[in-house]
């Protein structure tokens, strides 16, 4: 299963609010259906919004009726402004839409800038699967072998361009061989953990326990878990992260139990403008 | 409001599965419909069981064809076994329903026996009243003038005889005049908080704002609470308390942030058999 897939001209997107009753994938051309995906939680995960939105760039750039270079870059500015309004808390996605502006910026032909931020948005893409990979192989060195690990909301192929941030380490401590089961919290409101994190770890073969977030805490106390791995939204230069509600909770249980609590994102998410979450309005937290 | 009457010879009660869509009330005679009401949580909330399958057992009497005062004592006692079953957890449904078994005890006739049960019920029912009363009128001065308050679950008139546990004390510092605002969690999975709590504290005038369980740490540390309030299931001999799942996680929230934290119920709640609450399963919690 790949959550998006660059078809040459167009992509391929899986439509995450259909999970897990239906897996339905939508192919387009347009970058309005992009955006419309993001707005609409067709499409989410903090990686997976940033290639999406480079994605979408790149088809708004192959579908301008610009002749010009000029006029194309004015064209790609226009629609990175509408894309960048889609999902404004998601630093990976303003980062993904400044690389494919920034590789618009110098080939002296519509044409080759063309080829240049469809290059750019693969490139993007690749580089996502390729740090998924590397959370996984580091992260895995983490999880003893019959290791019980808490997660909150989806971190895994569905929310990235590669096998995930969080969710990698336990799928790739799964492939190495090693016995983990996971408690997955439901992840209120939206409940991201209940309809595509189950999903996405019972394909994998992996024992998976669905919780309420509000359960966490006393599984900690009364049963027993060996680590939790959560994803991140955004991470600020000191290392405060902002992340879907309820990490802190579980955060705050995790320390109270004693029991380690790994933050799994790639370096797209690290936002070195803002220095601490503080400055992040709790608004986009 | 009141989620429970006796009407002489029945009983009419809230279904609190249809709110707050609705607001349905049942009236029945026959002692099964009140068995299958705490089954099903249309009638909920440890206190409300308690009063209710007292209730139950006083109409099982009413409606047995004993003729002697021995086969109404053994018709009692099956019923009695038939209530229990239905919500093993509350420690006020056993209460309850010893208490109305020792009203059946010396009664040398049928008649007698059936007017001792129901006036032992209807005290059982005023007692609690009375101990809401008291519960909002000690709680409320724990509340400053201004004050937020965050509670979990519902524990309310409807979830008890009177105006509720801890909802007593926010809706008494509300009667005395003071400015109160309210954070009620949704409470998974049955979202009691969601669907009874901001119903009842809406009808009151009370500043209600509904929240997933997962936000509430997130509200002390970004926001401000001055206190958390909530009910008990049942509550050990040694102060340990067992309550609707989330409970932990806000406690162990609040103590973090050095915010007050309340657990507000009748001693009926108190199981002095149950040392600490190691001893109860987690299944019961």
């Amino acid at each position: 299963m790949k959550a998006i897939e660059w078809l040459g001209d167009r992509v391929r997107f899986i439509d995450q609010t259909k999970l897990p009753g239906e897996e339905t994938y939508i192919e387009t051309a347009d970058y309005r259906v992009i955006g419309e995906a993001i707005v609409s939680l067709r499409i989410r995960g903090a990686p997976l919004i940033g290639i999406s939105a480079a994605y979408g760039l790149a088809l708004g750039a192959l579908g301008s009726r610009a002749v010009g270079p000029d006029d194309l870059r004015s064209d790609i500015r226009r629609i990175s402004t509408e894309l960048g309004r889609t999902r404004p808390t998601a630093v990976n996605l303003f980062r993904a839409l400044r690389r494919i502006e920034d590789a618009a910026a110098t080939p002296d032909s519509a044409e080759r800038i063309r080829a240049a931020v469809v290059a750019e948005a693969v490139a993007f893409h690749l580089e996502d699967e390729a740090m998924c990979r590397r959370i996984g192989e580091n992260g895995a060195r983490l999880v003893p072998d019959g290791a019980i690990i808490l997660t909150h909301c989806n971190t895994g192929a569905l929310a990235t361009g590669g096998a995930g941030t969080a969710q990698s380490i336990i799928t790739t401590a799964h492939r190495d061989g090693k016995s983990v089961r996971v408690y997955a919290t439901e992840t209120r409101p939206a409940l991201q953990g209940a309809r595509l994190t189950t999903w996405e770890l019972m394909r994998e073969g992996i024992d998976v326990t669905l919780i309420t977030d509000g359960t966490a805490a006393s599984v900690m106390n009364r049963l027993h878990i060996d680590l939790v791995v959560v994803g991140a939204d955004r991470i600020a230069a000191n290392g405060d992260t902002a992340n879907k509600i309820g990490t802190y909770s579980h955060a705050l249980a995790a320390r109270h139990h004693g029991i380690p609590f790994y933050v799994a994102a790639p370096t797209t998410t690290i936002d070195p403008a803002v220095a601490s979450g503080d400055l992040i309005p709790i608004e986009e937290r």
